[in-house]
């Protein structure tokens, strides 16, 4: 329900009112859908809570909506409310489920506001003057204790850097790798496109390395003639497997040998599901590893802070090519984040998104097993997003084209192989990113993946 | 007075007391000086006021300092209060007075707490997600308007681009110039030495073009062979002239002549003091010119955000490095800015810093005319620097080292100028950045920057 992108900002409760009405009246809202609580479409519209209460019950007078007591607001007339029943080609969802994608709707407004009150009122007035590079020594100090605590990061507060999410931290650390004389970085053969640009943007050569059931398969590093590594040890992205112990023992030993640089991007090590502990890479070879995470995950890529623990030895190379790229401190954000992480509200922030994000795992992992009984899905133990599998006969192009004709943005496994990557056996798979639609929209969303394969078995009867 | 910078956390004000009971008694803090207001103390320090009113009573008791009724609290034993009258070669300063640097303590910490609560709770959920290069269209709105009215700049919100500060802007559009072709800019005989790193950095070779009292001599780049310019129209940094109009007519020429892109370094435009209104360049020529601006001077550099209105030729060639430099978003301070100049703020906050910075020159002018009669002042027309062309027989660099044995740190005009700048016939001259201190350490300031000169001509004595 993004209609609210449509809103009149001048006149957001008349204008969402005359949203609400069309897009029931031309079917674009199904019948049987259930509409967001209004306390939740308030927040999300910054709309008083009165006054989506106000359009919905006029809605409910016009009898287009439906309101069941103790259980939300519906569209009328529908016989059983199974997402998805209901849905044809006419219908756009304007839906993006590409993988990495977490829920930024589900900020903490409220607390982060009060860090930012609390964190200007106490701090120096020279807090907010060019700062240093390696950003503020609060944020290095709180992140220090969170990475050990939660990750098992090895790590004092001297060798963080806080940078701008962790896009930056990657494009920063391959320049600084470029200038120390490196060449050559392996990359998971499947993982974003826009990592392996940066990388080469930055006058390195992305060299692909296949991945297994264990992840990377380390052993070819010996010859693959690299001098760094790109890797997703915890949670592979985006195949969701984790890198298995004796694969990284081998990848510290091979960092050790060859002096390499092993930079880990640890961009969903918070959202492990299934029990299992799995730390940081990190703490099996400190001085070999830059460590990288972000905010963007737990909190909201809106914040636009990530962090890397870099080795002692590349530190000054880091720091310089930050410089030079004329990164600018913002030590407000900094210095909020720190107390928002002082007072407990990281934690509670994952643990809040984590629940979420279960429950959300769940729920896909029903609809799927209903409507789509010989699809399959892999990757749930962790992260926000998971493999499907598509039922035989079924190709990840066709799923695409049918997806972006429903207003779908989600891609095939096929999509986040580097180029020259050894051709795998893999059945043809999507990628599923479960972590982008608010809550309110997400059973639309599990809706519009399972339509996009249904339209496209559909379309395959007649030829097959 | 940076002794706070020594205080322990944990116990505040009882560190304070300690450190001032001894920067009294070892002379550090120098009778006759005046101790910031308990307000403005308490605020920098993040005590409250009455604790801070109670550590000087306490010294005013042990009699190492004096209250004076509607006067404020100073350190007592003292004839005259003239600054730089007690100086001597003990005292330790630990003050920056480069060019370029504003007082980030007076930042508007409650105003800014308001702007970020009030976009927070009304932006719409999707704000927070990964965002578009450019920036968020709120704050690209409200900036266009603002830079229109103030600067007289041409633009619409699909011009600017928000960035991590003016340093940031400049590598990217420098990466930009190079991936597009160009190899080779004019820079201006004196700047910053970091911009000139950051255009090398970027893979384009500097050039520098002389300067004279019209500022950068224009008719210069007809053979200089390049195929942009870094410039400063408004306010030449450091040497403090404006660039004339004959010369921005021509600068406008010879871009539209050669298909050139100028590059204007809008620093401190906001900061006028003499009543000439100079606009800036950029509408002279607006699709041959980015045109770079900060928040960084009239609010803090903390804040970390800048912005450039980009000719739209350059424009996808800007986006692109910025994703492939991984600049993340930062959507929430963009935000709050945003508010921030919907609400009057940043105009209230340009008004606030220019009238605190015209009462520093004026001072500064005033104590420069007392002390050192045979020195002369240029460039206190706009900005936050000035130039102090010292008494006849003293170098620039025997200042400096006086100054850094004040721990006191500011250059000389020739740590600004160029690698193979053409040399200048220009009397030895310090740069002296009134904007860093804060307000009540602003005498001290001064009475530091004339004590090194004293010093200098101290020490020449016995040698010249």
């Amino acid at each position: 329900m993004d209609l609210h992108l449509a809103l009149d900002p001048r006149r957001k409760a008349a204008s969402l009112e005359e949203a609400l009405r069309a897009a029931v009246t031309d079917g674009r809202l199904a019948p049987g859908t259930r509409l967001p609580p209004t306390r939740t479409l308030a927040h999300d519209l910054g709309l008083a809570r009165n006054s989506v209460a106000e359009v919905y019950a006029r809605l409910v007078g016009e009898g287009r909506l439906e309101a069941r007591v103790g259980s939300g607001t519906w569209v009328r007339d529908i016989p059983t409310p199974v997402p998805g029943a209901r849905i044809d080609r006419s219908t756009r969802f304007d839906l993006d489920l590409r993988g990495g994608l977490p829920d930024a709707s589900g900020f903490a407004r409220s607390a982060w506001s009060r860090a930012v009150a609390r964190s200007l009122a106490e701090a120096p007035g020279t807090s907010f003057a060019y700062g240093a590079l390696e950003g503020t020594v609060e944020l290095r100090t709180a992140l220090a204790g969170y990475l050990a605590r939660t990750r098992g990061v090895v790590a004092g507060s001297d060798d963080l850097v806080v940078t701008h999410g962790f896009g930056e931290l990657l494009s920063t650390v391959a320049r600084a790798l470029a200038a120390t004389g490196r060449r050559r970085i392996a990359v998971e053969a499947y993982g974003h496109a826009s990592h392996r640009e940066v990388l080469a943007a930055a006058g390195l050569e992305p060299v692909p390395v296949e991945l297994d059931r264990d992840g990377m398969v380390v052993d070819r590093l010996e010859t693959a003639g690299v001098d760094a590594v790109l890797v997703t040890p915890a949670h592979q992205f985006p195949t969701g497997v984790p890198l298995s112990a004796p694969r990284r023992s081998a990848l510290g030993d091979w960092a050790r040998a060859n002096g390499a640089i092993v930079i880990e991007d640890d961009y969903d090590g918070e959202f492990r599901f299934d029990g299992r502990a799995i730390g940081a890479f990190q703490s099996l070879a400190p001085e070999h590893t830059v460590y990288g995470g972000t905010a963007s995950k737990a909190l909201a890529p809106g914040l636009g802070i990530g962090w890397g623990v870099v080795p002692a030895g590349l530190r000054d190379a880091v720091l310089e090519q930050r410089r030079l790229s004329g990164a600018a401190t913002d030590a407000i954000s900094q210095l909020a984040l720190a107390a928002f992480i002082g007072a407990g509200d990281y934690d509670r922030a994952v643990r809040g998104a984590r629940l979420r994000y279960r429950a959300r795992r769940e729920l896909l992992e029903r609809l799927v097993a209903e409507r789509l009984p010989d699809a399959r899905i892999a990757g749930l133990e962790a992260g926000l997003h998971c493999l499907l599998e598509l039922p035989p006969g079924i190709a990840e192009a066709e799923v695409v084209r049918e997806a972006a004709d429903l207003g779908l943005r989600y891609g095939g496994l096929a999509s986040y192989a580097a180029d020259g990557a050894t051709a795998e056996s893999r059945p043809p798979t999507m990628v599923v990113g479960y972590g982008a639609p608010p809550e309110h929209r997400f059973e639309h969303a599990i809706a519009a993946v399972i339509a996009s394969i249904e339209a496209a078995r559909t379309a395959l009867g007649p030829r097959g």
